[in-house]
């Protein structure tokens, strides 16, 4: 069987891209594993395919190949890469997407893939992830080193998400990552920053957070889980990733609060 | 291998959620044979899920374990359960889901689930389908038996479908249980009930269905298969599941008529 | 382990339907492995799915079984068959779906699907794809002869795709054969005319495409990948199915050129 492969793309749910690199990789490995992680990341979405990616990783078994192809460079000058973190491998284009996730499981190598023996015999300018990602993948999930795919990187490009930050009123400004399926909106906020919040706000606990969002202020209780409030009230809580999260329950808080993917709201926590 | 585990869930195609219960299950057991029967449930609709699984699972494996998590409650008091059928396992939140699948199929032990060694270390409260459901499902799929999961319990959440009745004019009310991606309108009234309702009817044959639908008549075709009509023309048959749908040749029923889920729809045999 | 199956379907992503369709080809052969190539066939688009297939079965393993399902006829007298190519099995329903790939890899022998011995039980008169197609999908992965299906056939229905032609001013006459999951337009037209087309045009190179849709000309220039042109900026290039794509980079082409699929493009190369 080997190691898992788990693919990440933004070439949609049922493309037949994905279809044509799971083929590819069944002919170097017919036993390969393959999962879907997403193949829903926005069309050349590099950031939000970096933040699903660094929040997901740690639940795959150890050896995981995560391949991942979001691109919009492909065929360019961008360095396909390998990257052997402590417990992972990431395969894809050197564009920031695997950084994040790489870098908070501890990078251990950095390889430029540029060995043509392991990938497609004709390689197309525009679908690498076909003809470079993919075999690389399953060479690697049949046990193939990576030192043997190409030369070691001393460095490969780096994205950093935003971090919350406090504004001179007081409020902590933070950013929308995430909009998942049910309209849910996922912050950059990590509970871990909790403690040092409370205390900042002169908190005992925290009971009600206030959000200013398109400079409209709503007062949304601070729960631990969606039907704690009524039918198509708002919330915060942290989420399944520890992240704060807005949401409506049995509602779409994407819809509620008019917010999109990269919008910044403002939160004060109160008791 | 093992036991095969089929996920049923309303986190949509290509949701990062589906892909982390997987890398869960995967760590758990490396073998398993993981298989989506949909993601597409409607978000929250455990009506839509108890339905589609009701009609679905008997084309699965013995011993197939399914995983469903529409799960509303998530965090709350609702029990999270695992209920073993004649043939099949039933994973999921107390909520009704399981409940016309597993009695369709014969219960035989349902149990709670509180054995806290079977979870992920850490159990969110906003998505146990990955801390608490998959991982049980990847133990269950190694051969752990059901009893090690916590009590028994004699009683689990029932839900029961509507069943077609006739109104005071003689009309068949049915109601519209699914649209699938076509557009088909497939309603409650079963296969099965065809014999009785032919001498209901004082009928040798059906030939002819009268449908009323938002206060609108409509004669169509009672036919085998969908291009026994003319294209674009509306027809009415029993269907894969064995109930009988509404649809168009080459067309989309649920624009045709107007019709939604939920929907009452009227019904008279003709010869 | 056996040979991999792979769908090719237009039930839509995520459907119910296909998820029967794999529990039934483990319920046969609990060793399977299937995935998908695609199940978001445009519903019904018998021509879409051909093409599709054409262009990517190559990439799929040797003895790959493609169970191919968009089947507007189900039910009638269109025949059921399988197809044995040099290098691969082809199954679903007579309507030349299966014909521009199985003729591409090299036909060897046709089978009408008639021995109810490998359909399931009862066989519905409208989802053949999970009572007909699906049983012998897995019993050909299991190594069933193609002999033992039914008796064999001297012809299946013949598709074949409109070549690019020239019209009287010199223009070439293209088709839009699909648009891409990120609006890309990729054409009938094959990167392997390309030296004939230079002749014609008396050209020692191609660096520009002359564009005609819908009576309104552009001029994109002819590159090998999306970023060489400025963000927003059409340009033309041969794709990862050798075909002659209209894009924009970072954008969409099928909204910038107001394409769909079936469109006529008449397309004029120059120096």
């Amino acid at each position: 069987m080997g190691r898992p492969i788990v693919l990440l793309t933004d070439f949609g749910e049922g493309s037949i891209f994905v279809g044509e690199m799971k083929g590819v990789i069944l002919k170097i490995n017919p036993n390969a594993k393959i999962i879907d992680l997403t193949n829903n990341i926005r069309p050349q979405d590099v950031l939000q395919a970096a933040f699903l990616l660094k929040y997901s990783y740690r639940y795959f078994p150890k050896n995981t190949i995560f391949l991942c192809v979001v691109d919009p460079e492909v065929g360019s000058g961008r360095k396909p890469i390998a990257v052997k973190s402590r417990n992972y491998y990431f395969i894809g284009p050197d564009n920031g997407l695997i950084y994040p996730a790489a870098l908070s499981d501890g990078i251990r190598m950095m390889v430029l893939l540029e060995n043509k023996e392991y990938f497609l015999e004709k390689v197309s300018y525009t679908f690498q992830g076909r003809d470079i990602f993919a075999p690389v993948a399953a060479y690697i999930s049949k046990g193939v080193s990576l030192k043997n795919f190409g030369s070691t990187l001393s460095s490969i490009k780096e994205l950093v998400f935003e971090e919350p930050m406090f504004d001179q009123s007081g409020y902590l400004v933070c950013k929308v990552m995430y909009i998942d399926s049910f309209g849910n909106a996922v912050t950059n906020l990590e509970e871990s920053k909790l403690p040092s919040l409370i205390s900042d706000y002169n908190l005992t606990k925290v009971s009600e957070v206030c959000v200013l969002v398109n400079k409209k202020l709503y007062k949304v209780k601070m729960v631990k889980y969606y039907c704690e409030v009524e039918e198509g009230s708002p919330l915060a809580l942290f989420n399944s990733f520890g992240l704060l999260e807005l949401s409506i329950n049995k509602g779409c808080a994407s819809e509620y609060f008019s917010l999109s993917e990269g919008d910044v709201i403002k939160i004060r926590f109160c008791e």
